[in-house]
This record gives C-alpha cells, sequence and structure tokens, in this order.
C-alpha cells in the first residue's frame, strides 16, 4: 500500500509572530478579508495585531465577524458574498476551529461558483483565495489541514469539505492568544487535540511520519494535564502558564499535521452526533468518547493501544478514561433510543472505514452506554 | 525569536508507488526531462519504473543523465539549456543527491535566466519547472529540502542555493531502489542523514517539530547499525533486509525535513572542505568529524548533547565517534597545513553561525586534528 505526507501551510511560531512578519501578507494579495466570530478575536489582541501588521505594510481590510460556533452553510455563502462584494482578494482566519474552517469554504466560495449541493464533493476547480490563519485556541488543527467542517442541517452532522486547496497558506502560532481561555474551553480543546493525535495513530493511514508526530503531542498534552486538573479544581485560568498554553498550541498544531495525513475515526464519527443533537462542545464529545473505543482497540490490538499509552506513562486504557472523566467532570444524560440512533448514523460514516479497529454498530452502542456510564 | 516550519513537497511513499500513482505527472507537465546519473539509475529499476508510469499516462520524456558526483557550476547550465532545446515543461530527478540538487538548479535556470555571478544569491523570479524526485540513496535529504548544492570551483568549496523555490513538488519513496547500493556507499549515505538529524538538534533554528523528526530519524538509524556492521563485516549488502533499507529511506526523509527548517552546523562547513580538496565522500567526511563537534558541545552544553545521546541510548558522544570510527574504518592522512587551510575556510561559513555552540577556529583545528588521529 502507498502512503502520503502533505501539509503545504507554512508555519511561523513564536512571541510578536504576526507583527514581526507582517511583509508577508504582502505576498498574500491586496486587500483582506478578517473571517473571524463575534468577541473572542477582539478580547485575546489577535485581532488588533493583524490590523496593526496589516497597516504596518498598507494592506487594506474588511472584517467579517459573523461565524458563530458550528458554522452553517449559509453563514459561508454569506461570508462568500461579502467577500466578493467587498473585492477582498485573501482571507485572514483569527479564531478557534469555527472561525478557520468557515474561512476556507469562503476563500474556495468566493474564488468560484459552487452550488450547494456540490459544495462537499470534493471536486473544484483549481481556484482559491489565499488564506492566513490565526488560532487562538490549542484543538482544531485547523490551521494545518485541508479540512473545512461545516454543520450540515440537511444530513443533520457535521460534514467535512476536504480539498488540498483548503490548506491555508501562512499560519501563524502565538500562544498570548490564548491566554485568556477559560478552564473548559481549553479543557474541551486540548482534548480534541488529543483525540486527533490517538485517533491518528489508529488510523489505516498512519504512517511513521504521522505516528512520530501524533506521540510527540500526546506526550506534550500529557505533561499539561497537572495543571489542568488544578485549573479545574480551583476555577482559574491563571494556572495555566504561558509556557504550558504554548505546549499545547504546539501540540495541536502537531496532531493537526497529523489528522491532514490520517483523517479522524471512529471517534469523531460518534463524537458529531453528541455536537448536532445534543449540543455537547466538539472536544467535550470526543472526550467522552475516546477512552471507551481504546478499550475496544485495547481488545483486538493490543500493541497498537500499547503504544499510545506507552507515550501517556499508562499501562492500561482504563487509566486513559479515568483521566477523561476526571477532566470532563459531570456527564450529561443519554437515552437508549439516542444510542440507537447515533450508532446507526455513525456506523455509515467514512471515519469508521478508516479505522484500524473497525467497530460493528453494536460496538458503538456499547462504547456509548459506557461511556456515559455513571 | 519566531521560527518556522515549511516544508511543501508531497511526499508519497511505498512499494511501487510511482507506478501506482502516475497520474500524478499529468498534474506536472506535458514532457518530461529525466535528469539522472550515468548508471545507478539504470541498475536499479527506478528510470525503468518513472518510464513506465509516464508512458502509462501518455506523457513523453528527454533523459540527461550526465550528472557527475559532486555536480559542477557548467553540468547545470548544460542541463538547463537541454531542457529549454527539447520544450519539456517539468523534471524528473532520479538518484542520488548529486542528480537531485543538479536538477533543482536546472529546474530554476530552464525557467528564467540567471547569470553565473547570481546564481548563489537567492534572489529570483518566482518561476521554476515542477519537479518529481526518486531518491536512490537514504541520505541527502534532498528530496524534500529547498537547497542545491553545487561545487563551486571558483570559491573552491560546496555551495549552496537555498530557495523555497526549488523544493520539489512531489518526492516518490520506495525503498526497493536502494537495495543494491554496496555496504560502504550504504554507511556514507546514512550517516550524512545522522548528521544532518544530529546537526539539526545543534542549529540555532531547532524547534520542537524539527526535534521530533530528528530523534526520530537518529533512533530509526541507530536500531539499524548492527545490521550495518555486519554488513560490513561480512562485504556484503545483501545482510541489509528491504525493511531495513526502508527504514533508512524513511529516516534520510525525515532528517532531510529537519535540514529544511534548520539547515547545516560546523560538521558540514568542516567537511565540504575534505569533500572538495581530498575527495573524501560528504556522508563520510561528516562521520569522520561529528564526533569530535558532539564532544565540543558536550562540553558547553551537556544537556543539548544529552539529549541526542539518549536517542541513540549512548551516555557520551565518545560513544558516537567509536561507533562513528567502526563504522568507517581506516581514516585519510590530513596535514597540519590543511588542518589550518580548512578551519580558516569553515570558520567564515554562515554553517557556524547557524551553530548553537558556535566553535572558535582553535575548536575547529582540534576537531580536524582529533578527527583524523589514528
Amino acid at each position: 500500500m502507498t502512503n502520503k505526507y502533505y501539509m503545504p501551510t507554512k508555519v511561523i511560531m513564536g512571541n510578536d509572530c504576526i507583527i514581526k512578519n507582517s511583509e508577508i501578507f504582502m505576498t498574500l494579495g491586496k486587500k483582506a478579508l478578517i473571517v473571524t466570530g463575534a468577541q473572542s478575536a477582539k478580547r485575546n489582541g489577535s485581532e488588533r495585531d493583524i490590523k496593526i501588521a496589516l497597516e504596518a505594510v498598507g494592506i487594506p481590510y474588511e472584517v467579517f465577524d459573523k461565524v458563530m460556533s458550528n458554522p452553517t452553510i449559509s453563514c459561508v455563502y454569506e461570508g462568500a458574498t461579502f467577500a466578493n462584494k467587498n473585492a477582498v482578494d485573501f482571507i485572514i482566519a483569527i479564531g478557534g476551529g469555527s472561525p478557520m474552517d468557515a474561512a476556507k469554504a469562503i476563500a474556495l466560495l468566493a474564488a468560484q461558483e459552487i452550488e450547494e449541493e456540490n459544495l462537499f464533493s470534493g471536486i473544484y476547480e483549481h481556484k482559491v483565495l489565499p488564506m492566513a490563519f490565526v488560532p487562538t485556541t490549542s484543538g482544531t488543527g485547523s490551521e494545518v489541514t485541508q479540512y473545512s467542517i461545516l454543520t450540515n442541517d440537511k444530513a443533520q452532522t457535521k460534514t467535512s469539505i476536504a480539498s488540498d486547496l483548503l490548506f491555508p497558506t501562512v499560519t501563524f502560532l502565538d500562544a498570548k492568544y490564548t491566554e485568556h481561555l477559560g478552564v473548559l474551553t481549553t479543557i474541551n480543546t486540548v482534548i480534541d487535540a488529543l483525540s486527533h493525535a490517538v485517533e491518528g495513530m489508529l488510523s489505516v493511514k498512519a504512517s511513521f511520519v504521522s505516528n512520530a508526530l501524533a506521540l510527540t503531542s500526546i506526550r506534550m498534552i500529557i505533561n499539561c494535564v497537572p495543571d489542568l486538573l488544578q485549573a479545574l479544581q480551583s476555577g482559574s485560568e491563571t494556572v495555566i502558564s504561558l509556557k504550558q498554553r504554548e505546549q499545547l498550541l504546539h501540540a495541536s498544531f502537531l496532531a493537526g499535521i497529523v489528522i491532514a495525513q490520517t483523517g479522524t475515526t471512529a471517534v469523531h464519527a460518534m463524537g458529531y452526533s453528541l455536537t448536532y443533537f445534543k449540543e455537547i462542545d466538539h472536544g467535550r464529545a470526543n472526550g467522552l468518547l475516546l477512552g471507551e473505543y481504546l478499550k475496544l482497540v485495547e481488545k483486538v490490538q493490543p500493541d497498537l493501544s500499547g503504544t499510545i499509552l506507552e507515550g501517556m506513562n499508562f499501562s492500561e486504557a482504563q487509566q486513559l478514561k479515568e483521566l477523561l472523566d476526571e477532566l470532563l467532570g459531570d456527564k450529561e444524560e443519554i437515552s437508549v433510543e439516542e444510542i440507537k440512533q447515533y450508532s446507526k448514523r455513525a456506523i455509515q460514516t467514512k471515519n469508521i472505514a478508516n479505522s484500524v479497529v473497525e467497530p460493528l454498530e453494536d460496538d458503538l452502542r456499547t462504547i456509548f452506554t459506557q461511556s456515559f456510564a455513571k
């Protein structure tokens, strides 16, 4: 079987890396559209730094700050219309997964006409606006992937556009924009990154490259867990130092490179229903399921789960489950009917076939049941 | 300080990956120039597979097989003239570092006029022919770097063209083309890769990403050392299994990504004179010097050398020195005058300033002296 490694985004890292590298925007275009949510980019200073950098090199810009959590298809069409009306020729995304994923779709839709029914086809003309990304959470990895994940109300789930056109041109990693994230958002997003790294190793597309990056990411995240737990207990995000914030941002970036190669597996397949129907945060949804899925892997392919667990200094999957339980706190209620429905949906996704240990529908029901057991 | 990660080449790996992915050549152009040396690509089957793949998708090609070891500037100008005369629009490189580095310069020179005195300026128009690379040794890493290293007779050394334009578009990694490499070539090239990984960690541009890849590469190479030593003792390259050949090819590729981020350090700076003036193979030249340079690092920054040595299961640099001595066998003679001259040249290179532990000219003389002591 042949395998691949591809991640063409230029990644620039470090304190004040946006302002220090403002000339790079001149290589992207002549007028920018800043795509972001309503608030966080203003609060954490990232939008201000982008504006300073653009002004330093004389590039005008418009702002589209209407991206909601779990962005919808209509949101990205609205953004693309706004982009074209304002004649921008490149996109700057600031935020967590929602603004970044929306920005990719906007960059694609602003460059070419795509009917809504063909949006997820993966077949496009070779045209997209250049993109600069600024992640302000440590979880999604969208800053280095080719995926744009949108809420698809017709399909009643999240659906991904996957195309090499969607790799950002450049990504800036500056941990200070994540410094004031609340404890729960920090934990939920970190668990998303951990899930990416672990699922990458559980994917049929895993390679020695993706595994090396995944294990590094896993180790970096696990090293930060004691402080995350302390932050949770104290209720204060200031317990997490800037140095640790940087570790988490870097770990999330590595895990993003991993899923750009491998895609995700059964955990994400199941998690999407929890987010769509029960509004459980995406990272939290993965975290609720990850331990039980790894326990299934442990039964079938103990060497595979063993390598992953070794990176966490654990000897069995139950230890990861317990750690995640501690980080996630009280669990939501889930009914037998919901479990049946979500399992039926998940089993049909391509993420299932992407899993080295491919669960049956019955396995999914067991994982849902055990994951929510109190 | 800000740091970067960038490696936009698409890498396709696995047995028969060229033939299985022949359609990718249609995305590169309409007529190919195969750039290679006189013999090895014919012997190891790689040129045949490229021709089968091109014929499968109806792409005509020409062959420029005049690249010698340590290619000269006149060789790459000749190749570019040949490319333009034959109206090719993309380049396929097959071979070790020499054909690959020559192919990059040819791809650049065929796309734009560059006077010889500006060849190493790094300032070019944004034009280059697309490139597909097939490494047939496990050492150079050129298949995933932006460097083209040419023999520069005016400067009496090897000089590198460095430009993001020179990253190959696509690289194929298939270990079977390395299967019949002789023992000494295998060892010399592997030591080049090891030197890249180690020097990457000793560079001022090292980051958590490059270090993760470097340590993985180091571990993969060290795992193959017992079989390399056995091959050396028996004089037979067949001792090295295809599985191990693949490990070495992958380790070399990872080390290539590393130096694409970090550049090389004092070891390469010193090694170039050994190759230019004494015709010592490039990998061997690095290997002769690496142990003594790491001993200098050990004195000044033991934590840094310690992390590297830990990846080899060593506790001190002397152990690496002894391992390299065993792999390299009898050493060449070097005179006091040569040491003086080479140290004077090396101290002026930018590789020295790229080293975390920046040696003085006197340190270089000591390293040369100790490295060749019998």
